[in-house]
């Protein structure tokens, strides 16, 4: 057998560092089969399933915390499965492994899989390792959801709520913070770097899916996302003052006046939901959330002139779509 | 929207060259959703999935012709699929693109899938872009298989029949061609360049899957993943001029004297597929196999002595285990 530069051979790095996320499950055939089974053992149940991938000096930068690149990689996917309203069954794994990466950094990033798994009940059901000169991650997830409800990105009525959960521009603030456009205090720039590190998924989609209408992670910005959802079909009308920044967030703003809500409405990777629903529906939705301790905000509704509106002056000349592709 | 350099958006490249396959499924949301939902209709059948990824400078080189890549990465994940008895349902795609790739390429690409779709009788389910200095290619395949199927690797018995289909080493006569290691006359290196560059998988796997204990396919050569079959537990006796090599591949032989049988015994990049099974249903396979076209080959049979003999005396000590990862 060759060894790559390291001496880790696809063999040894399975069977010491990812073997043990495979949780003994059958199907999975511990990992000595070249593909896996996948059956949802209740027939009610059918399976959603969605891919993404992150890669060095992209979406993180190449001396990053192995653990901060394992949270990025699991929540881009379960923030997709939450938003279809389905809960986390299991995920496959695509690593492109570059010289540098040794036992250390691949005993970290598994620990941290196998906390984050842990966390939300979902197992490793095989993966592809290859070598390349730069650290790309690719992972595919599973979810199950029962098959009754389906739920579209884009298929809502005229005032329908918009509600979002947790707040924006966070994980922005961190990225500026570690890009040393500016600075706070330790704490607060602490605070917002975990932020940019280590964020995570919003599990409310699977306690809703039956009161929705649409539902959609904000991987890409409020704006873009939000867009993408109005599919060109409806408009959207926003209330400024309900758009939600933490409190730290506000804190900020006060401290450095250039920074405006303008300049968070197109931040990427927070990872709350936008939820588009009946306005009979309101109080449901905000009755599950608050009990499960997520903040919730109605934001707007749907309206029927087209695009983004907002019910006070915003100078968006300078937003621009975030796009993970440019 | 942000736009990568050659002016293609992710947008444009979905709608325009991957919309196509997706051959309006239901559970596709047409590429408008994050994600899809995947859902066979025979309660009786189950999912099997496998993922492998080929990477420029590693499973092709730069300049090869965008079929040749589209035909890979469906073969080597195809491969898998037939290996486990089932046969194919859909897919995802995770590309990741360097600057240099244009709407040229992605047309070429995007066909070839289409053809090969329309072959085998499966659909693009989603996948994922992103940008890269490399060109990287992976791809999660799903299968469909009757439930009370189950097919190991490493599941058989005491003088089980060892077979294979197809031929070894013509792949990598390809290989070495196009290295030009060595050239033979402008027919044959085509023929054997073709083999290398549009390899085919062995669709024989569904049709045998209740008749034999274990399979897997051919990728990291005969020697390597026969090995990986035996998984420590038997071994395996094989007769030297029962392993099949194609008449062009003979010439070969004839012509360059240092080439010999051990060359072959691990070429990666044939996939065909080794089967293991009870030597009272030899008759059935080779009977099926036959009626199909495909060429079959019983190469050998499980005895009790580990490690893999052969029946005559052979210089093994050059070879050595073909490892994707290195």
């Amino acid at each position: 057998m060759k060894l790559i530069k390291n001496n880790l051979s696809e063999k040894i790095i399975i069977n010491k560092y990812f073997k043990k996320l495979n949780l003994k499950k059958r199907g999975t055939f511990n990992f000595e089969n070249d593909g896996a089974y996948l059956d949802l053992k209740n027939k009610k149940y059918k399976l959603t399933v969605t891919t993404d991938s992150i890669s060095e000096d992209i979406d993180f930068f190449s001396n990053d915390d192995p653990k901060s690149i394992a949270q990025k990689i699991t929540t881009v996917n379960l923030s997709d499965i939450f938003a279809m309203g389905a809960s986390p069954h299991s995920y496959l794994l695509n690593l492109h492994l570059p010289n540098h990466i040794n036992e250390n950094w691949l005993n970290s990033f598994s620990n941290q899989l196998k906390k984050i798994q842990h966390k939300y009940g979902f197992y490793l059901l095989g993966g592809d390792l290859s070598k390349s000169n730069k650290l790309i991650v690719s992972s595919t997830f599973f979810g199950s959801i029962k098959k009754k409800f389906e739920i579209f990105q884009n298929k809502f009525n005229l005032n329908d709520d918009i509600l979002i959960t947790g707040n924006i521009g966070e994980s922005k603030i961190g990225l500026e913070i570690l890009k040393k456009k500016f600075s706070s205090n330790v704490d607060l720039n602490q605070y917002f770097i975990n932020k940019y590190l280590y964020p995570n998924p919003c599990n409310l989609g699977p306690l809703i899916a039956s009161h929705i209408n649409s539902m959609k992670d904000i991987s890409d910005g409020l704006i873009g996302d939000l867009t993408d959802m109005l599919n060109g079909k409806y408009g959207a009308l926003l209330r400024v003052n309900k758009i939600p920044l933490s409190i730290k967030t506000k804190k900020i703003l006060n401290f450095k006046n250039n920074y405006k809500i303008e300049n968070f409405l197109n931040a990427g990777d927070d990872y709350g939901l936008i939820i588009i629903s009946s306005q009979k529906n309101r109080n449901k939705i905000l009755s599950i959330a608050n009990k499960k301790n997520i903040k919730i905000s109605c934001i707007g509704k749907i309206i029927k002139e087209k695009g983004i509106h907002f019910d006070s002056h915003l100078n968006l000349k300078n937003i621009k779509k975030f796009d993970h592709f440019c």
